[in-house]
């Protein structure tokens, strides 16, 4: 998929997130309402907020219990109910255009972001509003914006994943996402290395196709090796995901060497085109704007490289 | 000024690009006409061709005479007149709001490249029409597009530079183009750079400014040392062409360091800002896709290295 | 085993290598004397030479059939046999202690390296002499050095290999080789790696195991990838070469990868141990010396990634 | 002089450590003794000790001032004597041939680190023992080792830097001494790139001299840029510092640029060498296992950046 438009697939992966945590409530007014097959639902992954990108996610880090910071997004217990303020960040996926959330949200009291909650969230209760689709540079196919919460009641029994389970459930949805992302970027990369060695193989400069100036040369197999090594890495998580109890460390692994290739790979692709790479003649710079996108989605590299660290 | 908006800076150095030309013909009236102070003419560098980017520049290689490689763009002797025929590429800079071409074309004949010539070109004159300004991923500030010639005809004194000193010409001006994009995307760098460590002294996560972690930290000195290298080499071959006959492979030694510290720094920068570097609420993604045009502009930096190479 | 040496491994494996050959002859009197379960012979793979590194081994490039090329070390057809003159570098693997070499040579000819063969020729012969063993940066282990022919004379039979299979013999060598160099040198960074890992648990800086600081969890974080990223595909191409007709640029492909990974990595781990990395306390320093060489050994990469892009 | 040999330039630069302190105590009896032009003592940096490393160095972290980081070499006052005891790693340059210390130590009380001053001490004093010199990868002409000190006396006024000033001149000698290392480590970058010109000029492959393939040249270009860059910056900052009060994240930018340039340089310069450059026949490895060391000399480059990082 990623192959095709990262940003898509992302979308369309997102737009069924609300239905995992419906499953996980065992509540079956919730599993009868997202779960039917001719459910036209659009779900969302509402974690992110203004104030707290990584902070909401770096499950391993000191901070994520420290009752100091204070999230921008409480659920508060109203007898039967919880009753949802706040707001979160223009990165939610799908934000403007879900009609259903699931919303990592943190629970009145004290115990920072480790003490949060999973809520599935009709977005078309009082009290709830969108912002504006973002304007932004890569996956410009995926739409994201933030969404606000004013005093928006929910019934208790839709509060899917309880304090005692949140940093669990974040952790294992930060593995699945992370796997998800590598896959999904390789696809990028290889889509990068494939146009550049067709494009190198058709334009003649200095009298032969430039593949057959060893600068060229060079960097395509420099490329084929990055996007195969890529490739193989992500194939090896997945299938160890799949066959035993997934590792944070491995999924992190495979999504920050995948988009970090696809932006390598991309941006070589990009130099092969030479000036022409530069225009909407060829995908080849949207490419790029994606992969750069991905550096920071779902956690930027760096910060998941201290969580994956925490794991060795 | 690449500090501000390297694109604008760009089309700035061009405008007065003709007026070298036209002092280097000796021709009173060429003189008289273009290089008056109230003059208000735009001028623009018209060199590559759609089929011949790398081509028309590398001066070092053996292709750059070869007569089996066919230009673009002809100028054939016809009296006392050239009628010129053929276009120029999409990358003329201020291509489509110029009303005068430093036209760097090839004279009819059988020494390829090498047996070109520049001519001061009234782009108001009959048969000359324009493309359509470039859709482009950075420099949107520079306007850059085709022009076609049909028939055009000027007289022979308007051909400043002849055949004899058309190799020579071309490195010079590429040595003087080159210092000068090093010393443009320096700016770009440190601009990118001093955005970072602003937003690093105020975006607070986990507790804490996010300067005060040491993977932020670490980055930012990183490229506070990237950025003060490119300054002080880029400098330092400013004052060496400034006091010396000028040298090619000084000029693109700071070119090429100088595009390739900017793209690097001002993608960190983008990297420490996280998510909000990626929309428009800040400059930050236009520096970065500023900085990745220049490392195609005005020749591509693993070409020009191979030119630079030769003067080892 | 490059977990534990590469040196001795890669003499291990060349310890063999003449077996390969004489199977190959289909002459049963060189089976019989080779390949016998109670050899004790040990083996060599000659093919460099002083003048001729690269040249010997890039069989896609157009200089490997340059009669203008002149070999080093050259075969003449004399009735029944054949008559070996010249000598081989000093980068014979095992050349100062085998007692049998598959020697890799030119028979006298106007085709250059591509009219070669693969002789199986006994080093006690008359007219055989070598040189002292290699002193070197790494790979220590591993025994290398010249060897002379001076009118060695061998029967035709034992030329194994004509000029007719010799360049698909080459490739097919060299991809055999390469593959197995990759396996071998993720060894050496997955070495590397846990005994940095095991340092920063270990050593205490700042009040703290250096592992709980940013910069150091950061760098080993990006060391686990690596070798993941490198490990996943040195498996899939071995799998792939074992269950189909090997392909080259698969095996370049690990071979370049798993090497550049071997040399980052212990540099990266070397850097976490810090002074004490630099001294013989720990074999760190040893690793990255060893890793070093691998990027030259075989073919050095930057050539070995125009072979394999010349198949892209 | 880092041109010819990095390690003896560094122990003649440390040879005259001590007289730098000797006038810094304003003791006319110092003075007189180890600054007259006809002494012939050889002084050594004792600042290291062998459970801190960057510990001792990094004046701008919380930790110097740590009273629970318990130091390996200790000050006592007693009376109007110093009795030192403990040990200073095997790091210290010229340790096992110094006649006279500049000694780094800390003074007996609780303000961990930053309670220090410097000593000037002789070596032949009763006590005072040394290990072996130490047995390293790289700058081998650079004698380093251990000194012991058992119950080592003193005068008191030979402590030549108090617990007022101490912070700030580790800062100061930080400042000099990174900033000399930038220097000395551009030389070793000029030698390696300069041998490594001279030699793809000479060596003949593929037919003609190894410069003229691109993936040489191009290489051989981008070592000329990062020499000239590490050139100018080292330069700018040399001739700031002269002309300013010293400021340590511009040292500090110049020496882990400088050092990490010749590293760099000189891997990519062997690697042009090919096999022949692994070996005793050319410097080129010596180069680069004096450069491997340079990286982790005077606080590794990673630490360094946090300090230089904090100044931003």
């Amino acid at each position: 998929m990623g192959w095709g438009d990262s940003g898509l697939a992302i979308s369309l992966g997102v737009a069924n997130f609300h239905k995992t945590f419906a499953m996980m409530s065992r509540q079956p007014a919730l599993i009868e309402r997202y779960c039917r097959p001719d459910s036209h639902d659009v779900g969302c992954w509402a974690v992110t907020e203004p104030d707290h990108g990584s902070d909401s996610l770096t499950v391993t880090e000191k901070h994520f219990s420290d009752p100091a910071i204070k999230a921008n997004c409480i659920a508060r217990k109203d007898g039967d109910f919880y009753v949802i303020n706040g707001q979160k960040s223009a990165w939610v996926s799908n934000g403007t255009i879900a009609t259903v959330a699931a919303l990592f949200c943190t629970i009145d009291g004290d115990e920072g972001f480790k003490g949060g909650g999973v809520a599935v969230v009709d977005l078309t209760l009082p009290g709830v509003t969108k912002g504006k689709p973002l304007n932004k540079l890569g996956q410009r196919a995926l739409n994201q914006g933030e969404i606000f919460f004013d005093n928006v009641r929910i019934p208790a029994a839709y509060m899917a994943v309880g304090k005692d389970r949140y940093a669990a459930i974040v952790e294992s949805i930060l593995t699945g996402a992370n796997a998800s992302m590598g896959t999904t970027f390789v696809g990028v990369a290889r889509a990068a290395y494939e146009m550049a060695l067709d494009y190198a193989k058709q334009r003649v400069q200095g009298g032969v196709p430039i593949i057959e100036h060893q600068s060229v040369r060079s960097r395509l197999f420099k490329m084929f090796t990055q996007v195969e090594a890529a490739r193989s890495l992500v194939r090896r998580v997945s299938y160890y995901n799949a066959t035993n109890p997934p590792l944070i460390q491995y999924s992190i692994a495979s999504k920050t060497f995948a988009t970090n290739t696809a932006f390598e790979v991309s941006s070589a692709a990009l130099q092969i085109f030479g000036g022409v790479g530069l225009t909407k003649e060829f995908p080849i710079e949207k490419l790029m704007r994606d992969a750069r996108a991905s550096m920071i989605e779902d956690g930027c590299n760096e910060l998941l490289g201290l969580v994956g660290g925490s794991r060795l």
